[in-house]
């Protein structure tokens, strides 16, 4: 941030004809003038969005309101985490029918069979800048430079920023072409921002040092699986690789889902197989019903859902003729602190998980897992028991469904 | 619907003290007496969510109020559609710093080259029953009914929907499993429901009339593409497969991005290669980012940017010395009627586009894609002149951007 | 070929001086007074080699000999087929330890149990020429002139090609191209000439009368999955789709390969998942192996390996207590007539088969997917009885197998 | 191989009543008898196929045997590898008209351009066990403990091999499974065997010290991507990470190709992206078939070829006009010690090259990336000048090409 800027806000900060709030709900109220949608104006810039102007001003640009949407509630969901046994509230924030019906049918069957394992078995963020050379050669001697002196990275990286700590450093050879790997821990943010910073520091101190020069970089070449689903995160990491697991009592699976666990392993074959033959990455259902939701709801980078919804649902019967269900989800990207996680309505629902703040984002994704486990075994019963059909008539037109398990 | 909940609902709404608005309202209220969260009470369940709160009814469960997104206006966007060219405002829901900016910077430049093309070149939404049998024998048997009895299925169909129309019907057998690939397109609506409904008459029918019976059967099983980034939709389309192009020139790249068409094909390599070596479907940067804030703003399900961020972007140097760029999208899921998209938010959104209700969801597909085309632009544009972390470190910071192009 | 050519051979032919065995045996001996390699020359380029030599000129260029690849026979292979019920003798060429062992247990593990079920299900081969156009709108314009005119591109196939039929046409598009998928079928050849030569003269046909120009195009441009692996296939057919199943009674299970359903079950859900994390195009364990082999050993082409060792391998416990167990192949490239299915070994080979010639082709398809399961089965049967290290430890030694059920 | 074993071996070979030879052509002799194929036998088992069946006996089970594949000669291919620069003739054996001829014009051309770069940037193979526990919590555990111990897993591996070295050890943990990624050099030979018995030695070891005991486990379970192409391989290496570059003057492609490094770049585009369309593993054209016909000649596994023939080609033009080429291959199965390339035939084809034996595994994966590299602007060449299908009418009747750089 440079001097001008600082004087900038100060300024502002203490001008009270020109308070931030009037700044941005004046700019807001000048693009309206422009678009000429009073009914529309009514409801994106009512007062609370004028009101709420200036603290989404680090959140959004060109600002001329607020959406609302609507939440609902699942749970309780029981979670045994790395932090012990907790139930849940989980808000939801979805305009589609049937979809917090489904998770809270599914939370409350994990919670009367005493709640779900839930870990973080991995933790990383990539960046992957790529530098081009003249040819093969070069190309081969910059990743020996970058071998023999990633080390000296870690230092650079603690310039830029505190919670960032660099974990890996690999080259990637295609080509003329490096990609170079860099993982990082980013403590409770989801962190996407801080190894931009720090990988753009690492850039420049190698630019800077390397006798082999590059013919030009990137600082990100599209590696780093940002924003996508990829078969690198699902053999590795990326943000947190977290698994939820339970075995159920063959009663709960009957009472509850209306089917039997052979059936649902029956179903289990066929989703699995069916997504195999369509070329999906991993095995699994519906994640991204759960995770968009969720991440809506708490605050989290909703456009993360394009890669946090992969994985690998697996449902075994036991000997015993119990159900062994579990989820593993190597690229759930969430943070309790930073982004979108201190805004008014993101906070409140943060608050509602109990989660909101430092120490918490490892709680966060392990909701995350146990949540989607929750949706995989709802709707691979609701397949089975042949409610899938009918729940969605029914909850589309708002009516009320006889089987449901409504969170009330 | 049976008659006791028709009886329900004719009660509920004439009923003067028991009005569907206080019903809901006072069940969400229950809810948050259970919650114990004052502070997140007064966020979530806000006067307007109370006043709101029945007209939520068909599209949430367990209610408990509402969230507030900021939302900020990209453009103007020009397009040159199927329906001639049109200038769009594009309102854009998110928390993300920098991406409203960098959408409307990519949108800007579009606009001053004269707009991009868009169609949608192919349209169709499948859902993939799957009939197990005892061997491959009957397997193969049962698929050679379907393929003799196919055109008996429009019948059924319409009977069921009045905007879904079945426009094909393919059997895909793996082992002993057929997987029946059902497509229709469904008007203006995403139409999920829709197809839902429509393939479960045809199953019945099919059950019914087919002398060789399957041991079990499932609605969907998978390999629909629901929820999910395909291999399978990539090759065809899923939902709406909508293109946009244009040739810029290189003057225009030169002013506006602050690099060259021939380091933008140089990225475009690095990138798509990156994303190759990443195993990621498709080759393209941050579809996620425009579709999720774009999906959100318009009623449209979020969760779908799990299938709907994949496709294909494209660069390369025109023999003039300009820039060529495209981006095709193969699994469009947009409405302009039904779902969300008659909820108050997101009628305003479409109206600000021009494009709610009927007849409309072309056109809809059309500013997906050219928004896309504008992110991708804007994105490599600043990896390419070095401003990708500079913006995203002031932006995050609610510091101005020296070279941005703010939407005022 | 033209009369020229064909004079031209008829010459060589009856020209005592210059038969075409001295024409092409002398080249090769030219060539190898280059080499200066006396030793391979003498294992390469042996009296056999010489007196064939004429027999592979349509087969090789730069001719210099013959490899000597030893075959070993697994079998007797029962395979309930399309056609009735056959047991195969299999000729297997490989060099790898304990190959042919692995699948000769298998085969005969099938045969015990009655032998498997097989079936060709889908039939086509690809070409997929691309054509470029100025923008989009170009595009979609040719796009529908194809989908207009596709009905006549039977008559100038016919004009090519007697074996090969054009099945269907298929216009995808991407930015400005447009790929034209063309699918025949290719009688009892491979077909991959045969669908080159046919796919030219549409072009050619499209290309005179098409109004709207392309700036250019290619004959094919990598959509038809030829020598790759590709989702595309998986989920429809390139050459031949072709499933064999089978339930093995437990007690076979436990005799033959000294473990139980249970436990093959178990290795199955570890290797299809263990597959998907490793971003593998379906789930499968070594369908290389038996698919090289027999296509090394019948004159297909080897290099389609590369295509043809994807699929889906499924395991299931039944209700029973029994072993279900069926593979897909959705890619087998193989012929009867045709490429190199008339060389001496190639011929020898197809008639121990009972192979050879016309009519024979879906025939050797079900073999392929009869013996791909006996293999897969043998396999996971000897990683379940912990036989697998041991197994290859000792034959790659030439030491005598225990447990093996040598073909003696 | 133990003591006792090596004491029979030396009696075999000294009886000359029952010395090797003998015992392996009788068995084979046995195995026609059943066959009753006196043709099909004398073509196979031919004079050369009896003298030689001994030496086969560590390579093949169930001998009946030989089959001829015709060997073609490509080159001179010029390489300048890590060791310096050379000039190879390579040899080829397939069945596939044209094959050798489009390699070696690649392989011309390349050597007219003073030859291409080729180096090994990367080396592992990889076995996969994986262990089964009740829960995840178990899983995560045990994972620990690898972890913790891998260190110790040293000493073990070098008991059981000399040439294969532990390189890493990473657990992936899915539900309650724990896969363990073994990554191992080979020294000169392919090396599967030997990673299998050296991860067998490691499991055992494990499961003797572990506290945390799995429920049932295997030696491999498909993480590996043994025999398969895979998005793992694609971004990190199996067996040899391999490029190949070069950039060629635009004359030389003119000249030699009868296009221009433009028309070659604008087919990169529509085989890159109809690659990726197709849902294949990476970006190429036809590495299958290079790698076949030298797998094949040289001894190596050509199953393997369903591995190794996956990576990226990549064309640009220059800045100067000329044409960048590069392929990566990251999964480069190849020996010149062990596995069948001792056998006759084999060891004929490396000495033409010049390959045999220790020392020469890495110069033999330099050959296979620069012999892929002819081929792929060989046929992008092809398609580019419209000789595509001419070349293969032409060649597949016998007949003569006119633009063909025949290798006499």
């Amino acid at each position: 941030m440079d001097a001008s800027n600082i004087l900038r806000k100060l300024a502002v900060a203490t001008n009270d004809s020109g308070s931030p709030f009037q700044e941005e709900a004046f700019s807001a109220a000048k693009r309206w003038s422009k678009l000429r949608q009073p009914q529309a104006r009514a409801e994106i810039f009512d007062q609370k969005a004028k009101d709420n102007a200036a603290c989404f001003r680090n959140n959004i640009e060109s600002y001329i309101g607020t959406i609302s949407i609507p939440v609902g509630v699942a749970g309780p969901l029981r979670v045994r985490g790395a932090a012990g046994c907790r139930d849940y509230r989980v808000p939801l924030a979805t305009t589609e029918a049937a979809l917090v019906a489904s998770y809270n049918r599914g939370a409350r069957l994990l919670t009367s069979a005493g709640g779900c394992n839930a870990r973080v078995v991995a933790e990383a963020v990539s960046r992957t800048p790529m530098f081009a050379f003249n040819d093969l050669v070069e190309a081969e001697q910059f990743a020996r430079f970058i071998d023999a002196h990633a080390d000296s990275f870690t230092d650079v990286v603690s310039q830029v920023t505190q919670h960032g700590k660099l974990v890996s450093v690999r080259c990637l050879i295609e080509g003329n072409h490096v990609y170079v790997d860099l993982q990082f821990t980013t403590g409770d943010a989801s962190g996407q921002n801080m190894v931009t910073f720090a990988s753009d520091a690492i850039c420049k101190l190698v630019l800077e040092h390397c006798p082999i020069v590059p013919r030009y970089w990137f600082l990100e070449a599209n590696f780093s699986g940002d924003k996508k689903s990829t078969a690198k995160s699902m053999g590795h990491v990326r943000g947190k690789r977290v698994i939820a697991d339970i075995t159920l009592p063959r009663a709960l699976v009957e009472q509850q889902l209306h089917t039997t666990p052979e059936r649902m392993v029956e179903y289990w074959y066929a989703g699995a197989i069916g997504g195999v033959l369509s070329g999906a990455t991993g095995i699994q259902g519906h994640f991204a019903n759960g995770l968009a939701a969720l991440y809506l709801a708490c605050g989290q980078d909703v456009a993360c859902v394009a890669e946090s919804a992969t994985g690998v649902t697996r449902l075994e019967t036991s000997e015993a003729g119990d159900l062994y269900a579990s989820v593993t989800l190597p690229n759930i990207m969430v943070g309790t602190v930073g982004g979108g996680t201190a805004l008014p309505s993101a906070k409140a629902c943060l608050d509602i998980l109990g989660l909101a703040g430092c120490g918490k984002s490892t709680a966060l994704a392990e909701v995350c897992a146990a949540l989607v486990l929750a949706g995989e075994l709802s709707i691979i019963g609701a397949f089975c028991s042949g409610d899938f059909a009918l729940a969605h008539r029914a909850l589309s037109r708002g009516e009320e469904l006889q089987r449901s398990n409504d969170n009330d």
